[in-house]
């Protein structure tokens, strides 16, 4: 048997054990990881030193280089989280809902692990300390697969992670690195329906879709975010203002951010020239319509394409519309089901604007930026599903959960 | 644009509209269509009577022709489940939790269909009455791909029911029949995600198989139970033998029936003569373990397959097993994580055993074979999920939703 076999088998195994491990217990093991990590520093930074001076021998661009580079501070924030995690509620075991048949029978419906998780990944060795904290919670044996460029970073983390679950004895299985970082390797793991139940990737747009083109094993989708924000005409417009500037420059390149601005025609003259001033005066680019052209002669003419751009950059889209049904038109169109805003008054355009649009968070007068899982009370998350199975929003630890029914009875049969 | 593409894009229209449909309007429409098949009774059994005996010409089986005929009686029953479907509660709309940030952002998460729902399927024409009142009920478009031997029926019905629709001012895209049914086009279906929400197939495991294999839309697996009972030796062994019998012979071919019956070696020199010659006397046939043989010698020896085996049919594999740790250890081995039964009177027995079991539903002292929408009273359901995304166990209304989250602000940034 290949390395991934091995691995997939050995954590099938762990799932079990897992999934009927103490809340305690768990939460001991999360501490210990956090512990050793901070411990063993400086073995994780020369394994780190190695990636590093690869990837720049390779000229592998600054910013990923970036991503890539780990030092005391970047450790520290990972054994933090891991503490984080250790004190967020273990969602395993809650009995959801339970109900009495009339022939006596209770039913109850009971969350439990998912089982065996897969994370596939990029360059950024903090994911395979947050996956391996978020999965190790919620009671899954997790497979982590993370880009070749931080292997080494990789396994000295992982060494790490083990050393502590043997200490607090779990099961080796519970977390493991798949250090073979082929291409068919990864395709093979995509495909481990028997020993894998879910694939979360955690990247890119391009990763995402080579994982979901290639998987048989059930993906959750996590990521782009092509958001909106419309500017009514019965909105506050210096709230408007100060919404899509802090949904726009905030943190352009997180999957919350504003990607387009739709602003009402019947206030478009009234707000657009003073919010897009605002807007490149803080270095945004504007690409505009025509009519938002006419009204401000900075915008670049936005194309087709625009509407449908995750920018991810100090870049936003500015169209004007006729009012609300364009805007819901335009969204339910180009969005990617992420998170939509609306900056209203009117009672009625509120309700429609929350039932009309279709995404994972809708807003009226807040910005976009709240999609996520510390925002929305429930802790850390391994991303923000943009996908309608399973779970949309932020995926936390309830979230990387399944339920399933157990059923009471005293001898009935059908 | 091919045909596929055409109904696509009107499905994904006919979804946003549909999301937005009353209660009031989706039970008219439904009963409007009920009223219709009835009506159009002759129209419908006149196409039946054209694919029934295409396949009879082509050497179908005598138990395929059976599922595949129409009469009066069959289609009162798909009348009578629209009804049926009518009179259960709408899921769409409900807010299962709400709750507020110190932000003072109300966070809602509301219930909303899925979208478009692709359904594909054997040639059962009932399924393609079923399937379009269960996802027009639960606010869905959806795209039926039913068994090419059955086209001229499913042509029927849907031309009735899309009468019905437009009668009831609802869009032509809320159910719609793919006619070609090339194999080409029907993995064309698998990999619309721009379209698609989600593939549900109903059928056999290799149906199953091939959409897992195909699809890169999201799929619910439903389907494949080999389910188990195991009779430990502090169980009622009289009630044991009337869950064994119930779980194996009510109905043999559904998914819920048990295919493995577990023994604890403790109880089984007591037990498994008696109630093997019950199950033989009933014209079950026997497939037992060398323990199993020795206290019935009518068993046939069971091989490693035989605990792997789906029969949907009169046979019983039969293993002793050494107590409910080798018990469990094999369910969770060879189980498809369907419904799974033990039979004790052990409070800790039973407390693990729900615990430790890996499936959809576990049921302690009753019989596997409840494991249904109705008798789960969630009223009818698409098929039984036994994989972990999304819903596990009887599909019904409320698990052809998704949700998505409402958030109420005064302004807030972040």
């Amino acid at each position: 048997m290949n390395e991934l076999m091995v691995k997939a088998e050995s954590a099938k195994k762990a799932s079990y054990k897992l999934a009927n491990t103490s809340t305690i217990m768990k939460n001991q093991a999360l501490m210990k990881i956090a512990e050793l990590l901070i411990k063993k520093e400086k073995d994780i930074i020369a394994a780190n030193e190695i990636d590093v001076g690869n990837a720049k021998g390779k000229g592998v661009s600054g910013a990923l280089i970036d991503r890539l580079s780990l030092n005391p501070k970047r450790i520290a924030g990972m054994a933090e989280g891991l503490y984080q995690v250790a004190s967020l509620p273990d969602p395993v075991g809650e009995v959801i809902t339970m109900w009495k048949r009339p022939n006596e029978l209770q039913i109850g419906q009971q969350r439990v692990p998912i089982g065996v998780i897969g994370i596939i990944y990029e360059a950024r060795p903090n994911v395979t300390a947050d996956a391996a904290g978020l999965c190790l919670k919620s009671g899954n044996a997790v497979i982590l697969r993370g880009g070749s460029e931080a292997i080494n970073s990789n396994k000295a983390i992982v060494a790490v992670i083990g050393e502590a679950l043997k200490e607090s004895g779990l099961p080796e299985g519970t977390v493991q690195l798949i250090e073979d970082t082929r291409r068919e390797t990864v395709v093979e793991m995509m495909k481990l329906n028997k020993y894998i139940d879910v694939l979360i990737p955690r990247g890119g747009a391009g990763l995402i879709q080579t994982v979901v083109q290639n998987a048989t094993v059930p993906v959750i989708e996590t990521g782009t975010g092509n958001c909106h924000v419309y500017v009514d005409c019965d909105g506050d417009l210096e709230m408007g203002e100060r919404i899509i500037v802090n949904a726009k420059t905030s943190r352009p390149a997180v999957c919350n951010a504003a990607e387009t601005l739709l602003v009402d025609e019947k206030i478009a003259a009234e707000f657009l020239p003073k919010a897009l001033k605002t807007l490149k005066d803080m270095n945004v680019e504007i690409r505009g319509c025509e009519k938002t052209r006419a009204l401000f002669s900075d915008a670049k003419p936005a194309t087709e394409e625009d509407w449908s751009t995750e920018y991810l950059d100090y870049i936003l889209a500015v169209k004007v519309v006729g009012g609300i049904d364009e805007a819901i038109e335009h969204i339910n169109k180009y969005g990617t089901r992420h998170s939509e805003a609306i900056i209203t008054n009117d009672y009625n355009k509120a309700r429609r604007f929350h039932q009309e649009v279709d995404a994972a968070a809708v807003y009226v007068n807040a910005s976009t930026r709240f999609t996520d899982g510390f925002e929305f009370g429930f802790g850390a998350e391994i991303g923000i599903s943009n996908q309608k199975l399973h779970a949309r929003g932020p995926l936390g630890l309830k979230e990387l959960t399944t339920t399933k029914y157990i059923i009471f009875g005293n001898g009935q049969i059908r």
